[in-house]
């Protein structure tokens, strides 16, 4: 089976499965014909997933799709904005088909979710990797952007942050033990959690007119709102314990070394979660907890934004330093 | 240095480059914010690049960056769009700020060729491998498709086929002898072209109306046409002599163990030549000739489209099979 045969077994299928909002022509051309929604403004972003960086080497194939798709959509959510396209770029070592069906069975569970469709790609040989770009749409000025939040407004996000980092340790523990007999039911939730981040698509629509900025947990909640604060020109205080971390973090065997307070700025720090961090007006609290009720979801109010440039915590005043994760 | 501030420096001022036709908020969110023109369709494409796959090891950064916007650029072109957008997914094995400023001058450059703008991307670790995802437009309906050939069009070919060839041999011969003074003219201008392939974005937008289809020549003249005849349900005759190709081919030392005729086949089932095989109706051929007239452009009309799947040679019917690369 040669290149154009694997991506027209696989590639047309996972296509096939989206709901095709504008796409006059898909995959098969030299580009796709695509008609932007009117009234609307497009929101593009793209991410690369590298084996042993992104996902540990052990990750199943089913996996590595959802999540690579998944951190692409988050961003989309990041924004306020509905999915329309994507196009994956794909690195492969060799032309395992199996490895290649669990991939594509990964993407098309969220696609069925959402209803984003694959439009190109590229297929080539090398290092495992996965480069997605995603396009969605926003009524015309409504997109929800970092550099929005203003100096008295609540700080919020969304679920519970954390797994990620459990998740993590976990998967890399996996790599030597591969039993997961030995996890607590806390501890699978955050490994299922850490491999299958569910974007939060509906709540970044729902939060257009509400927030007034908003980004994705990718890389730690400290340093994502740090970019928001940055972006903005404030500062934030926050109270520690109003943050909902993972009981996998907190109550489990995983971190049994570290006092509470040490795990609750462990989870801060760590990045994966792929949960919302909006900033809104103190008007806005009954509209925030009738949509957490709506899509039955937690959403924190973990603090305020202030005049300054960086995090502090409630009561001490001690800074909370957003590293993040550093690739170089 | 770290990624945030590598991207501010160099991407940031790439990015300021571009024209910002439609970029309502570009690099330093979530996600780019984009203006589609109005009256118009978008068509995106992607391409992967990777050391030692699609350019010889010892390339150098400015010519890998040229060419990997370029080879993306052509693909618009083959639609015949007008550039708009682009991101750029990069995994670098170090942080050579050196490199990565030769990268971007090479993309700058034809940057300020198209006012294509740079909107976002991806900064990882990992061997060297870059993703460009590029977003053009066209007026609605007026894309140039593959699938619009039909039996009687003239077959035509713009430039000079086979620098791709002649450029790859010399690139790879390079590594073991970077010595380019033992290269005679014809041989360094084809070396040239193979690293800084010219999309035909001009050409491409001069024949919305002209052609009847059209795509670009990566993966060698016979296979990309194969692909124009499989999409319309039609096959072609051509005459072999009537297509331009490399003198770096036919005359320069470099294969001087073949004959004419096998030197033209080589040409025609090599990759990387980047300019656009199109068919159009007979009743155009004054249209195409004034275009080549104006554009300063060869325009070979190698051949006519007939009933049939493949394509054939005029005269002797002998079937010209094209290969193509394969990946796998």
């Amino acid at each position: 089976m040669n290149e154009f045969e694997l991506i027209q077994a696989y590639f047309s299928t996972l296509a096939s499965k989206g709901t095709g909002r504008g796409v006059e022509l898909g995959i098969g051309d030299d580009c796709a014909i695509l008609n932007p929604p009117a009234d609307s403004q497009l929101v593009v972003s793209t991410d690369t997933l590298i084996a042993g960086v992104h996902f540990p080497q052990s990750t199943s194939a089913f996996d590595i799709g959802f999540k690579s798709l998944a951190v692409n959509l988050s961003d989309l959510a990041a924004m306020g904005a509905n999915p329309l396209w994507f196009t994956l770029c794909i690195t492969l070592p060799d032309r395992n088909t199996q490895w290649i069906e669990g991939l594509c069975d990964g993407m098309a569970e969220l696609i069925q979710q959402t209803g984003i469709q694959l439009v190109g790609g590229d297929t080539t040989k090398g290092p495992l990797s996965i480069s997605i770009h995603v396009t969605g749409a926003v009524p015309i000025g409504q997109a929800l952007k970092r550099s929005g939040a203003r100096v008295g407004d609540d700080v919020y996000v969304s679920g519970v942050i954390g797994h990620g980092a459990a998740g993590l340790k976990m998967a890399l523990s996996r790599v030597t033990t591969p039993d997961d007999s030995r996890l607590d039911k806390r501890q699978l939730d955050a490994l299922h959690r850490f491999n299958r981040p569910q974007p939060r698509i509906e709540l970044g629509v729902a939060l257009r007119g509400i927030a007034t900025s908003c980004i994705d947990v990718s890389d730690g909640l400290f340093a994502d709102l740090q970019h928001v604060l940055s972006a903005s020109g404030v500062g934030a205080c926050l109270a520690l314990v109003s943050i909902s971390v993972s009981e996998a973090v907190i109550a489990s065997t995983l971190f049994s070394d570290m006092s509470e307070r040490e795990k609750r700025l462990l989870a801060c720090n760590a990045g994966d979660d792929y949960e919302l961090c909006f900033t809104a007006s103190e008007s806005q609290r009954g509209s925030v907890a009738v949509l957490a009720a709506e899509q039955a979801l937690v959403i924190s109010r973990i603090g305020r934004v202030v005049e300054g440039a960086s995090i502090v915590e409630e009561g001490s005043g001690a800074e909370l330093v957003g590293l993040g994760y550093q690739h170089f």
